[in-house]
């Protein structure tokens, strides 16, 4: 019995790759009653940081839309394993935090945060609509263009 | 029969706005048990970031307090539609998130971020008490000066 | 009868100082049902930031390490208090939020945040394991080379 979230992500042709451990003292998802917590993701590919640098620099806001949508992914995996492989136990996605590593000028933040909001309502529906904050930042870990956490509610 | 948080505001001068919609697939709340999420609130009027550029650059700390108070206030008109229109069902302002967009030098990040502190308090007493983090990032969505995030308990 | 977790902190050499109060409408923690989340704490110590400046400038990543060994020492004075007293009451490190104020080019932020993560395990075993979102920021409070915010489960 395929679930109903599962078959979206394969009609969306998204195939969530296995979960990988953070190399240090803390863990990729904590649940809290009904809420999942879930760490910053970066936009990894088997691995390895896909989308380096500065957006507004050398990332445009199009790649850096293309790599949240990737963070959002990886949060994805952790989120499925939180709820014992069934994401159709996803409630709500409660609250995305996206951090986008971006040249001092740049205004359009929005731009690669819809990356992953827009990914959240392919796969959710109207359970996948969330609060947001978006922020522009420094620098982020391995030079990361983008960095995504989120709140999710399970049941 | 006005309620008691409405009556508070008129005495504060503040009328609440209607709502706007983000342009995008978030929300600007979520309601997760008794916890409102709200997404981070550009200091907007009337749908236009007001208060624009760097903090202890073109924008002075006291400028940026009164942006900080507007956030909050966006934060009200949320809150309010998520209460059902009845701010009396505030329980506590759990936690605020302040990012002002500041100057790299820039060490006075509580004198903005006490514009939405006071407030909070003004408006709802002990109840406005919450936990807060405050933090400099290089950059905010639209240029704004600052973002205020709040998770909120309601009844 | 001395708590397991203060004779933990005793082992490890810890010793909480009396909790400071911010000077501003804000509180150190609110609790929110079996949540505790707990205001963004700065390194320092006697109430005098102790780590100052950029990391990956003139803060190293292993002196960065120390500070935020030192933001979560001040965590845990609160979350004692919150406790009433008693951090036998902590079921669960839920969330660390790590915010590095580092120079534009560095990517090693997990490096200082692994200090407070590993400290929340030395501290709390296994229930000290938690959801981490660490960014690089563009400047901090009082200089502070860096600052952490957590939220906890406590019964």
């Amino acid at each position: 019995m395929a679930g109903r979230i599962d078959a979206r992500l394969k009609e969306l042709g998204i195939d969530l790759p296995s979960p990988m451990q953070p190399i240090a003292n803390y863990v990729p998802y904590v649940i809290a009653g009904d809420l999942v917590f879930i760490s910053g993701q970066l936009p990894t590919i088997a691995g390895k940081v896909a989308w380096e640098g500065k957006v507004g620099g050398e990332v445009s806001g199009e790649a850096a839309s293309a790599a949240c949508r990737q963070s959002f992914v990886n949060l994805l995996v952790h989120l499925k394993t939180a709820c014992g492989g069934d994401l159709d136990r996803v409630v709500q996605v409660v609250r995305l935090g996206g951090f986008i590593a971006a040249v001092a000028d740049y205004t359009q933040h929005a731009v690669p945060m819809n990356g992953a909001s827009n990914l959240s309502v392919e796969v959710f529906g109207d359970a996948g609509r969330h609060a947001r904050t978006t922020i522009g930042v420094a620098s982020l870990p391995l030079n990361a263009a983008v960095e995504v956490e989120g709140v999710f509610r399970i049941a």
